[in-house]
Protein backbone atom coordinates (compact mmCIF):
# COMPACT_ATOMS: atom_id res chain seq x y z
CA UNK A 1 0.00 0.00 0.00
CA UNK A 2 1.36 3.17 -0.71
CA UNK A 3 1.63 5.73 1.56
CA UNK A 4 0.35 9.31 1.37
CA UNK A 5 2.37 12.11 1.13
CA UNK A 6 3.30 14.65 4.45
CA UNK A 7 0.89 17.80 4.35
CA UNK A 8 2.79 20.77 4.16
CA UNK A 9 1.60 23.37 6.68
CA UNK A 10 1.95 27.07 6.20
CA UNK A 11 3.13 29.34 9.11
CA UNK A 12 4.18 32.78 9.22
CA UNK A 13 7.18 33.99 11.56
CA UNK A 14 6.33 36.29 13.91
CA UNK A 15 9.22 38.90 14.41
CA UNK A 16 8.17 38.72 17.83
CA UNK A 17 10.02 34.86 17.52
CA UNK A 18 13.18 36.01 16.36
CA UNK A 19 15.88 36.87 18.98
CA UNK A 20 18.77 39.46 19.83
CA UNK A 21 21.13 37.16 17.14
CA UNK A 22 18.06 37.38 14.56
CA UNK A 23 16.91 33.98 14.40
CA UNK A 24 14.11 32.52 15.31
CA UNK A 25 14.03 31.64 19.38
CA UNK A 26 14.66 28.08 20.16
CA UNK A 27 11.89 28.12 22.67
CA UNK A 28 9.49 29.48 20.01
CA UNK A 29 10.78 27.31 17.22
CA UNK A 30 9.70 23.99 19.01
CA UNK A 31 6.31 25.70 19.31
CA UNK A 32 5.72 26.20 15.47
CA UNK A 33 6.79 22.14 15.49
CA UNK A 34 3.70 21.32 17.40
CA UNK A 35 1.52 23.54 16.32
CA UNK A 36 1.96 22.11 12.82
CA UNK A 37 0.76 18.72 14.06
CA UNK A 38 -2.58 20.63 15.05
CA UNK A 39 -2.91 22.25 11.82
CA UNK A 40 -2.40 18.74 9.97
CA UNK A 41 -5.39 17.27 12.13
CA UNK A 42 -7.25 20.37 10.94
CA UNK A 43 -6.14 19.78 7.36
CA UNK A 44 -6.68 15.68 7.53
CA UNK A 45 -9.95 15.10 10.14
CA UNK A 46 -11.32 18.86 9.68
CA UNK A 47 -11.22 19.58 13.26
CA UNK A 48 -8.26 20.31 15.66
CA UNK A 49 -7.18 19.73 19.24
CA UNK A 50 -9.77 22.64 20.90
CA UNK A 51 -12.37 20.24 19.01
CA UNK A 52 -10.62 17.34 20.07
CA UNK A 53 -10.98 18.39 23.19
CA UNK A 54 -14.40 20.58 23.50
CA UNK A 55 -16.52 18.28 21.19
CA UNK A 56 -14.91 14.90 22.28
CA UNK A 57 -13.30 15.08 25.58
CA UNK A 58 -10.32 13.24 23.66
CA UNK A 59 -6.69 15.09 24.81
CA UNK A 60 -3.80 13.72 22.82
CA UNK A 61 -0.64 14.97 25.23
CA UNK A 62 2.69 14.76 24.26
CA UNK A 63 4.89 12.04 25.65
CA UNK A 64 8.29 12.78 23.87
CA UNK A 65 9.66 15.66 21.26
CA UNK A 66 12.90 15.00 19.67
CA UNK A 67 14.34 17.94 17.46
CA UNK A 68 16.94 18.05 15.37
CA UNK A 69 18.12 22.12 14.21
CA UNK A 70 19.63 21.66 10.94
CA UNK A 71 19.34 25.92 10.52
CA UNK A 72 18.09 29.06 11.87
CA UNK A 73 15.37 30.41 10.50
CA UNK A 74 14.11 33.74 10.63
CA UNK A 75 10.75 35.71 9.63
CA UNK A 76 12.10 36.76 6.41
CA UNK A 77 10.42 33.34 4.77
CA UNK A 78 7.56 31.47 5.36
CA UNK A 79 8.03 28.11 7.13
CA UNK A 80 6.73 24.98 5.77
CA UNK A 81 6.34 22.66 7.98
CA UNK A 82 5.63 18.43 6.08
CA UNK A 83 3.96 16.54 8.86
CA UNK A 84 3.10 13.25 8.53
CA UNK A 85 2.23 10.37 10.74
CA UNK A 86 4.59 7.54 11.08
CA UNK A 87 3.03 5.31 13.50
CA UNK A 88 0.07 4.61 14.86
CA UNK A 89 0.05 2.29 18.06
CA UNK A 90 -2.51 1.24 20.35
CA UNK A 91 -3.15 4.22 22.41
CA UNK A 92 -0.11 6.15 20.62
CA UNK A 93 1.14 8.22 17.49
CA UNK A 94 4.32 8.85 16.39
CA UNK A 95 4.62 12.49 13.84
CA UNK A 96 7.08 13.17 11.97
CA UNK A 97 7.90 17.00 11.55
CA UNK A 98 10.48 18.77 8.80
CA UNK A 99 10.00 22.42 8.85
CA UNK A 100 11.70 24.11 5.82
CA UNK A 101 12.54 27.62 4.52
CA UNK A 102 13.09 28.00 0.90
CA UNK A 103 13.57 24.42 0.25
CA UNK A 104 16.54 24.76 2.96
CA UNK A 105 15.64 22.25 5.89
CA UNK A 106 15.48 24.28 9.34
CA UNK A 107 14.60 21.31 11.86
CA UNK A 108 13.78 18.01 11.79
CA UNK A 109 11.42 16.38 14.49
CA UNK A 110 9.87 13.48 16.18
CA UNK A 111 6.60 13.85 18.24
CA UNK A 112 4.81 11.28 20.26
CA UNK A 113 1.61 11.68 21.58
CA UNK A 114 -1.30 9.49 23.65
CA UNK A 115 -4.35 9.14 23.59
CA UNK A 116 -6.40 10.36 26.37
CA UNK A 117 -9.38 11.03 28.04
CA UNK A 118 -9.69 14.76 28.61
CA UNK A 119 -11.23 14.43 31.93
CA UNK A 120 -8.78 11.40 33.57
CA UNK A 121 -5.60 11.59 30.92
CA UNK A 122 -6.32 7.65 31.37
CA UNK A 123 -4.87 6.35 27.91
CA UNK A 124 -7.18 4.82 25.24
CA UNK A 125 -7.44 3.56 21.73
CA UNK A 126 -7.87 6.59 19.28
CA UNK A 127 -11.50 7.04 18.07
CA UNK A 128 -12.97 5.28 14.94
CA UNK A 129 -13.28 8.26 12.85
CA UNK A 130 -9.31 9.73 13.59
CA UNK A 131 -8.14 6.65 12.77
CA UNK A 132 -9.93 6.06 9.96
CA UNK A 133 -9.34 9.75 8.91
CA UNK A 134 -5.50 8.98 9.74
CA UNK A 135 -5.10 5.63 7.59
CA UNK A 136 -3.65 6.80 4.54
CA UNK A 137 -0.50 7.28 6.70
CA UNK A 138 -0.15 4.48 9.25
CA UNK A 139 -2.69 2.10 8.05
CA UNK B 1 36.79 14.14 40.88
CA UNK B 2 33.08 14.62 42.12
CA UNK B 3 30.89 16.28 39.49
CA UNK B 4 28.69 19.02 40.95
CA UNK B 5 25.04 18.90 41.67
CA UNK B 6 22.90 20.25 39.46
CA UNK B 7 21.21 23.51 39.66
CA UNK B 8 17.81 24.24 41.11
CA UNK B 9 16.46 26.82 39.02
CA UNK B 10 12.64 27.41 39.96
CA UNK B 11 10.28 29.11 37.58
CA UNK B 12 6.54 30.04 38.08
CA UNK B 13 3.73 28.50 36.32
CA UNK B 14 2.01 30.93 33.72
CA UNK B 15 -1.61 30.44 34.03
CA UNK B 16 -2.02 31.18 30.54
CA UNK B 17 0.62 28.58 29.72
CA UNK B 18 -2.07 26.35 30.56
CA UNK B 19 -4.54 24.87 28.17
CA UNK B 20 -8.29 23.91 28.19
CA UNK B 21 -7.26 20.54 29.53
CA UNK B 22 -5.58 21.98 32.59
CA UNK B 23 -2.55 20.97 31.74
CA UNK B 24 0.71 23.48 30.35
CA UNK B 25 0.36 22.80 26.86
CA UNK B 26 3.41 21.13 25.47
CA UNK B 27 4.98 24.14 23.29
CA UNK B 28 5.04 26.32 26.07
CA UNK B 29 6.69 23.26 28.70
CA UNK B 30 9.66 22.70 26.19
CA UNK B 31 10.18 26.39 26.73
CA UNK B 32 10.19 26.04 30.07
CA UNK B 33 13.19 23.48 30.02
CA UNK B 34 15.24 25.78 27.47
CA UNK B 35 14.80 28.85 29.84
CA UNK B 36 16.26 26.91 32.69
CA UNK B 37 19.30 26.88 31.01
CA UNK B 38 19.49 30.60 30.12
CA UNK B 39 19.23 30.40 34.12
CA UNK B 40 21.70 27.92 35.57
CA UNK B 41 24.43 30.25 33.32
CA UNK B 42 22.96 33.41 34.85
CA UNK B 43 23.51 30.96 38.34
CA UNK B 44 26.66 30.08 37.46
CA UNK B 45 28.22 32.35 35.25
CA UNK B 46 26.94 35.97 36.36
CA UNK B 47 25.72 36.13 32.85
CA UNK B 48 22.90 34.91 30.69
CA UNK B 49 22.60 34.53 26.70
CA UNK B 50 21.44 38.03 26.59
CA UNK B 51 24.76 39.02 28.27
CA UNK B 52 26.73 36.49 25.93
CA UNK B 53 24.95 38.00 22.76
CA UNK B 54 25.47 42.06 23.36
CA UNK B 55 28.70 41.71 26.06
CA UNK B 56 30.91 38.78 24.35
CA UNK B 57 29.27 38.33 20.80
CA UNK B 58 28.58 34.99 21.74
CA UNK B 59 25.91 32.48 20.57
CA UNK B 60 25.03 28.86 21.77
CA UNK B 61 22.40 27.88 19.12
CA UNK B 62 20.70 24.84 19.92
CA UNK B 63 21.31 21.74 17.88
CA UNK B 64 19.20 19.09 19.44
CA UNK B 65 16.19 18.81 22.01
CA UNK B 66 15.39 15.83 23.18
CA UNK B 67 12.79 15.62 25.87
CA UNK B 68 10.32 12.94 27.79
CA UNK B 69 7.10 13.88 29.23
CA UNK B 70 6.31 11.86 32.46
CA UNK B 71 3.20 13.75 33.89
CA UNK B 72 1.60 16.75 33.33
CA UNK B 73 2.58 20.02 34.55
CA UNK B 74 0.33 22.67 35.94
CA UNK B 75 -0.18 26.55 37.51
CA UNK B 76 -0.91 24.69 41.10
CA UNK B 77 3.04 24.36 41.70
CA UNK B 78 6.34 26.05 41.15
CA UNK B 79 8.26 23.97 38.48
CA UNK B 80 11.91 23.09 39.57
CA UNK B 81 13.95 22.39 37.14
CA UNK B 82 17.38 20.61 37.81
CA UNK B 83 19.82 21.70 35.87
CA UNK B 84 23.91 20.34 34.83
CA UNK B 85 25.96 20.07 31.38
CA UNK B 86 26.76 16.42 30.74
CA UNK B 87 29.33 16.92 28.09
CA UNK B 88 31.36 19.40 27.10
CA UNK B 89 32.86 18.98 23.33
CA UNK B 90 35.32 21.10 20.97
CA UNK B 91 32.41 23.17 19.82
CA UNK B 92 29.40 21.97 22.24
CA UNK B 93 27.57 21.77 25.18
CA UNK B 94 25.17 19.04 26.55
CA UNK B 95 22.35 19.91 29.57
CA UNK B 96 20.48 18.02 31.32
CA UNK B 97 16.98 19.37 32.56
CA UNK B 98 14.94 17.47 34.87
CA UNK B 99 11.72 19.42 35.51
CA UNK B 100 9.62 18.92 38.96
CA UNK B 101 6.45 19.50 40.59
CA UNK B 102 6.29 18.93 43.94
CA UNK B 103 9.08 16.20 43.63
CA UNK B 104 7.17 14.36 40.98
CA UNK B 105 9.20 14.08 37.66
CA UNK B 106 7.24 16.22 34.87
CA UNK B 107 9.72 15.88 32.08
CA UNK B 108 13.26 15.21 31.77
CA UNK B 109 15.39 16.82 28.37
CA UNK B 110 18.76 16.70 26.97
CA UNK B 111 20.06 20.11 25.58
CA UNK B 112 22.59 20.00 22.81
CA UNK B 113 23.84 23.68 21.98
CA UNK B 114 27.10 24.71 20.32
CA UNK B 115 29.12 27.81 20.24
CA UNK B 116 29.15 30.36 17.84
CA UNK B 117 30.10 33.69 16.69
CA UNK B 118 27.02 35.73 17.02
CA UNK B 119 27.85 37.41 13.70
CA UNK B 120 28.54 34.63 11.61
CA UNK B 121 27.06 31.79 13.49
CA UNK B 122 30.43 29.74 13.10
CA UNK B 123 31.01 27.63 15.44
CA UNK B 124 34.03 27.86 17.89
CA UNK B 125 35.15 26.82 21.33
CA UNK B 126 33.72 28.20 24.24
CA UNK B 127 35.80 30.94 25.82
CA UNK B 128 37.64 30.48 28.98
CA UNK B 129 35.92 32.09 31.20
CA UNK B 130 33.13 30.08 30.52
CA UNK B 131 34.74 26.52 30.01
CA UNK B 132 36.03 27.49 33.57
CA UNK B 133 32.72 28.30 35.40
CA UNK B 134 31.12 25.08 33.68
CA UNK B 135 34.08 22.74 34.68
CA UNK B 136 32.61 21.88 38.06
CA UNK B 137 30.31 19.56 35.91
CA UNK B 138 32.37 18.48 32.77
CA UNK B 139 35.72 19.40 33.81
CA UNK C 1 -8.40 55.04 55.38
CA UNK C 2 -5.54 54.39 54.39
CA UNK C 3 -5.02 52.60 50.72
CA UNK C 4 -2.38 49.70 51.15
CA UNK C 5 0.70 49.66 49.28
CA UNK C 6 1.01 48.39 45.63
CA UNK C 7 2.30 44.81 45.47
CA UNK C 8 5.85 44.41 44.33
CA UNK C 9 6.00 41.64 41.82
CA UNK C 10 9.28 40.14 40.69
CA UNK C 11 9.87 38.79 36.93
CA UNK C 12 12.69 37.99 35.09
CA UNK C 13 12.93 38.89 31.56
CA UNK C 14 13.40 35.88 29.19
CA UNK C 15 16.45 35.86 26.56
CA UNK C 16 13.49 34.89 24.11
CA UNK C 17 11.08 37.60 24.79
CA UNK C 18 13.42 40.24 23.85
CA UNK C 19 13.72 40.90 20.13
CA UNK C 20 15.92 41.82 17.21
CA UNK C 21 16.83 45.43 18.53
CA UNK C 22 17.61 44.35 22.29
CA UNK C 23 14.82 45.00 23.41
CA UNK C 24 11.54 43.07 25.20
CA UNK C 25 8.73 42.94 22.36
CA UNK C 26 6.08 44.83 22.75
CA UNK C 27 3.83 41.47 22.06
CA UNK C 28 5.37 39.87 25.44
CA UNK C 29 5.82 42.98 27.54
CA UNK C 30 1.85 43.20 27.46
CA UNK C 31 1.81 39.79 28.86
CA UNK C 32 4.07 40.75 31.61
CA UNK C 33 2.09 43.37 33.08
CA UNK C 34 -0.89 40.87 32.87
CA UNK C 35 0.52 38.24 34.30
CA UNK C 36 1.54 40.44 37.45
CA UNK C 37 -2.01 40.89 38.26
CA UNK C 38 -2.21 37.06 38.77
CA UNK C 39 0.75 37.18 40.76
CA UNK C 40 -1.23 39.35 42.76
CA UNK C 41 -3.81 37.82 43.39
CA UNK C 42 -1.36 34.50 44.23
CA UNK C 43 0.50 36.88 47.28
CA UNK C 44 -2.64 38.99 48.55
CA UNK C 45 -5.34 36.40 48.05
CA UNK C 46 -3.18 33.17 48.09
CA UNK C 47 -4.58 31.90 44.95
CA UNK C 48 -4.30 32.60 41.26
CA UNK C 49 -6.27 32.16 38.37
CA UNK C 50 -5.77 28.54 37.82
CA UNK C 51 -7.21 28.20 41.22
CA UNK C 52 -10.06 30.66 40.63
CA UNK C 53 -10.84 28.60 37.75
CA UNK C 54 -10.60 24.91 39.23
CA UNK C 55 -11.84 25.45 42.28
CA UNK C 56 -14.26 28.67 42.40
CA UNK C 57 -15.88 28.31 38.94
CA UNK C 58 -14.83 31.93 38.58
CA UNK C 59 -13.31 33.64 35.54
CA UNK C 60 -12.27 37.36 35.40
CA UNK C 61 -11.80 38.15 31.35
CA UNK C 62 -10.39 41.49 30.98
CA UNK C 63 -12.60 44.11 28.99
CA UNK C 64 -9.71 46.85 29.02
CA UNK C 65 -6.50 47.25 28.92
CA UNK C 66 -4.11 50.49 28.60
CA UNK C 67 -0.95 50.78 28.49
CA UNK C 68 1.73 53.52 27.80
CA UNK C 69 5.38 52.46 26.99
CA UNK C 70 7.88 54.86 28.63
CA UNK C 71 11.67 52.75 28.48
CA UNK C 72 12.80 49.88 26.33
CA UNK C 73 12.74 47.07 28.70
CA UNK C 74 15.65 44.38 28.46
CA UNK C 75 16.65 40.40 29.99
CA UNK C 76 19.88 42.44 31.60
CA UNK C 77 17.28 43.36 34.57
CA UNK C 78 14.54 41.82 36.58
CA UNK C 79 11.05 43.85 35.90
CA UNK C 80 9.45 44.60 38.93
CA UNK C 81 5.45 45.37 38.50
CA UNK C 82 4.16 47.62 41.04
CA UNK C 83 0.67 45.95 41.03
CA UNK C 84 -3.01 47.52 43.10
CA UNK C 85 -6.46 47.72 42.16
CA UNK C 86 -7.65 50.64 42.06
CA UNK C 87 -11.52 50.64 41.63
CA UNK C 88 -13.84 47.74 42.36
CA UNK C 89 -17.20 48.29 41.00
CA UNK C 90 -20.09 45.55 41.18
CA UNK C 91 -18.92 43.49 38.70
CA UNK C 92 -15.76 44.69 37.57
CA UNK C 93 -11.84 45.53 39.00
CA UNK C 94 -9.62 47.96 37.77
CA UNK C 95 -5.73 46.80 38.19
CA UNK C 96 -2.65 49.71 37.84
CA UNK C 97 0.68 47.98 36.89
CA UNK C 98 3.75 50.04 36.75
CA UNK C 99 6.75 47.74 35.42
CA UNK C 100 10.01 49.48 36.71
CA UNK C 101 13.40 48.25 36.22
CA UNK C 102 16.57 49.69 37.74
CA UNK C 103 13.67 52.21 39.22
CA UNK C 104 12.71 53.05 35.74
CA UNK C 105 9.26 53.09 34.57
CA UNK C 106 9.15 50.94 31.85
CA UNK C 107 5.40 51.17 30.96
CA UNK C 108 2.28 52.14 33.14
CA UNK C 109 -0.66 50.32 32.32
CA UNK C 110 -4.43 50.31 33.69
CA UNK C 111 -6.53 46.74 33.41
CA UNK C 112 -10.26 46.19 33.92
CA UNK C 113 -11.44 42.59 34.10
CA UNK C 114 -14.95 41.64 35.00
CA UNK C 115 -16.31 38.99 37.49
CA UNK C 116 -17.79 35.83 35.56
CA UNK C 117 -19.01 32.54 36.21
CA UNK C 118 -15.97 30.06 34.26
CA UNK C 119 -19.16 28.13 32.80
CA UNK C 120 -21.38 30.76 30.94
CA UNK C 121 -18.79 34.11 31.44
CA UNK C 122 -22.32 35.93 32.87
CA UNK C 123 -21.23 38.96 35.33
CA UNK C 124 -21.08 38.40 38.66
CA UNK C 125 -20.35 40.11 42.18
CA UNK C 126 -16.64 39.24 43.16
CA UNK C 127 -16.55 36.27 45.67
CA UNK C 128 -16.69 37.58 49.75
CA UNK C 129 -13.14 36.28 49.98
CA UNK C 130 -12.10 37.71 47.30
CA UNK C 131 -13.27 41.16 47.98
CA UNK C 132 -12.49 40.76 51.57
CA UNK C 133 -8.82 40.22 50.61
CA UNK C 134 -8.57 43.03 48.22
CA UNK C 135 -10.48 45.46 50.47
CA UNK C 136 -7.10 47.27 51.62
CA UNK C 137 -6.91 49.01 48.21
CA UNK C 138 -10.40 49.70 47.00
CA UNK C 139 -12.26 49.12 50.50
CA UNK D 1 -10.04 62.20 -1.06
CA UNK D 2 -11.08 58.72 0.35
CA UNK D 3 -9.05 57.00 2.60
CA UNK D 4 -8.08 53.43 2.00
CA UNK D 5 -10.06 50.80 3.66
CA UNK D 6 -8.32 48.50 6.08
CA UNK D 7 -6.09 45.44 5.28
CA UNK D 8 -7.90 41.94 6.44
CA UNK D 9 -5.12 39.87 7.95
CA UNK D 10 -6.06 36.27 8.84
CA UNK D 11 -4.45 34.52 11.91
CA UNK D 12 -4.84 30.93 12.82
CA UNK D 13 -5.57 30.83 16.44
CA UNK D 14 -3.19 28.59 18.08
CA UNK D 15 -4.77 25.88 20.26
CA UNK D 16 -2.00 27.04 23.27
CA UNK D 17 -3.08 30.53 23.48
CA UNK D 18 -6.85 29.24 24.47
CA UNK D 19 -6.80 29.22 28.47
CA UNK D 20 -8.91 26.55 30.48
CA UNK D 21 -11.48 28.64 30.14
CA UNK D 22 -11.69 27.79 27.01
CA UNK D 23 -10.84 30.97 25.35
CA UNK D 24 -7.81 33.13 23.84
CA UNK D 25 -5.70 34.50 27.33
CA UNK D 26 -5.43 38.22 26.74
CA UNK D 27 -1.52 38.05 26.99
CA UNK D 28 -1.87 35.80 24.14
CA UNK D 29 -4.57 37.89 22.42
CA UNK D 30 -2.71 41.16 22.60
CA UNK D 31 -0.31 39.62 20.53
CA UNK D 32 -2.39 38.89 17.82
CA UNK D 33 -3.39 42.40 17.54
CA UNK D 34 0.14 43.44 17.70
CA UNK D 35 1.08 40.50 15.02
CA UNK D 36 -1.44 42.20 12.63
CA UNK D 37 0.17 45.39 12.66
CA UNK D 38 3.48 43.56 11.09
CA UNK D 39 1.04 41.68 8.85
CA UNK D 40 -0.26 45.12 7.54
CA UNK D 41 3.01 46.58 6.89
CA UNK D 42 3.68 43.19 4.94
CA UNK D 43 1.03 43.60 2.81
CA UNK D 44 1.72 47.50 2.03
CA UNK D 45 5.12 48.12 2.18
CA UNK D 46 6.14 44.56 1.03
CA UNK D 47 8.41 44.58 3.87
CA UNK D 48 7.70 43.78 7.76
CA UNK D 49 9.85 44.96 10.95
CA UNK D 50 12.23 42.14 10.79
CA UNK D 51 13.24 43.83 6.88
CA UNK D 52 12.49 46.94 8.95
CA UNK D 53 15.46 46.86 11.31
CA UNK D 54 17.41 44.44 9.22
CA UNK D 55 17.99 46.08 5.80
CA UNK D 56 16.74 49.81 7.19
CA UNK D 57 17.86 50.01 10.51
CA UNK D 58 14.38 51.37 11.36
CA UNK D 59 12.60 50.29 15.00
CA UNK D 60 9.32 51.34 15.39
CA UNK D 61 8.64 50.23 19.16
CA UNK D 62 5.44 51.18 20.41
CA UNK D 63 4.37 53.72 23.13
CA UNK D 64 0.40 53.10 24.02
CA UNK D 65 -1.43 49.98 23.33
CA UNK D 66 -5.17 50.61 24.64
CA UNK D 67 -7.72 47.57 23.76
CA UNK D 68 -10.94 46.87 24.55
CA UNK D 69 -11.94 43.43 24.59
CA UNK D 70 -15.80 42.99 23.04
CA UNK D 71 -16.53 38.61 22.92
CA UNK D 72 -13.81 36.18 23.73
CA UNK D 73 -11.96 34.47 20.99
CA UNK D 74 -12.07 30.77 20.77
CA UNK D 75 -9.57 28.47 18.41
CA UNK D 76 -12.73 27.06 16.73
CA UNK D 77 -12.26 30.27 13.87
CA UNK D 78 -10.04 31.91 12.30
CA UNK D 79 -9.16 35.59 13.81
CA UNK D 80 -9.62 38.35 11.11
CA UNK D 81 -8.13 41.51 12.10
CA UNK D 82 -8.75 44.95 10.11
CA UNK D 83 -5.71 47.02 10.27
CA UNK D 84 -5.48 50.29 9.45
CA UNK D 85 -3.08 53.51 10.05
CA UNK D 86 -5.52 56.37 11.51
CA UNK D 87 -2.80 59.20 11.82
CA UNK D 88 0.50 59.95 10.57
CA UNK D 89 2.13 62.36 13.37
CA UNK D 90 5.76 63.47 12.26
CA UNK D 91 7.84 61.05 14.14
CA UNK D 92 4.32 58.51 15.15
CA UNK D 93 2.01 56.71 13.18
CA UNK D 94 -1.35 55.30 14.99
CA UNK D 95 -2.78 51.97 13.77
CA UNK D 96 -6.48 50.72 14.72
CA UNK D 97 -7.12 46.99 14.42
CA UNK D 98 -10.32 45.76 15.05
CA UNK D 99 -10.49 41.64 15.76
CA UNK D 100 -13.30 39.56 14.25
CA UNK D 101 -14.23 36.20 14.40
CA UNK D 102 -17.82 35.10 12.15
CA UNK D 103 -18.00 39.05 11.59
CA UNK D 104 -18.32 38.89 15.17
CA UNK D 105 -16.18 41.80 17.26
CA UNK D 106 -13.92 40.22 19.12
CA UNK D 107 -11.49 43.53 20.43
CA UNK D 108 -10.72 46.55 19.22
CA UNK D 109 -7.41 48.61 19.88
CA UNK D 110 -5.57 51.84 19.14
CA UNK D 111 -1.85 51.38 19.11
CA UNK D 112 0.80 54.37 18.68
CA UNK D 113 4.02 53.73 17.33
CA UNK D 114 7.08 56.32 16.90
CA UNK D 115 9.62 55.78 14.17
CA UNK D 116 13.74 55.30 15.47
CA UNK D 117 17.06 54.40 14.23
CA UNK D 118 17.36 50.85 15.83
CA UNK D 119 20.48 51.59 16.80
CA UNK D 120 20.28 54.68 18.93
CA UNK D 121 16.18 54.58 19.32
CA UNK D 122 16.16 58.19 18.76
CA UNK D 123 12.93 59.05 16.86
CA UNK D 124 13.17 60.41 13.27
CA UNK D 125 11.17 61.00 10.61
CA UNK D 126 9.31 57.53 8.73
CA UNK D 127 11.57 57.05 5.49
CA UNK D 128 9.90 58.34 2.22
CA UNK D 129 9.28 54.81 0.93
CA UNK D 130 7.02 54.17 4.08
CA UNK D 131 5.06 57.44 4.09
CA UNK D 132 4.77 56.82 0.52
CA UNK D 133 3.12 53.37 1.13
CA UNK D 134 0.86 54.78 4.02
CA UNK D 135 -0.52 57.83 2.39
CA UNK D 136 -4.01 56.49 0.94
CA UNK D 137 -5.05 55.47 4.61
CA UNK D 138 -3.33 58.97 6.11
CA UNK D 139 -1.83 60.93 3.57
Amino acid sequence: MIQAEPIAVEQRIAFGDCDIVGIVYTGRLLNYGVEAIDEFYKQVVGRGWFEFCTDHKLATPFVNVTVDFRKPATPRDKLICHVAPTRLGRTSIVFSVIGKQNDAICFEGSYTCVFTSMDTLEKQAPPDWLAKAIAPWVG
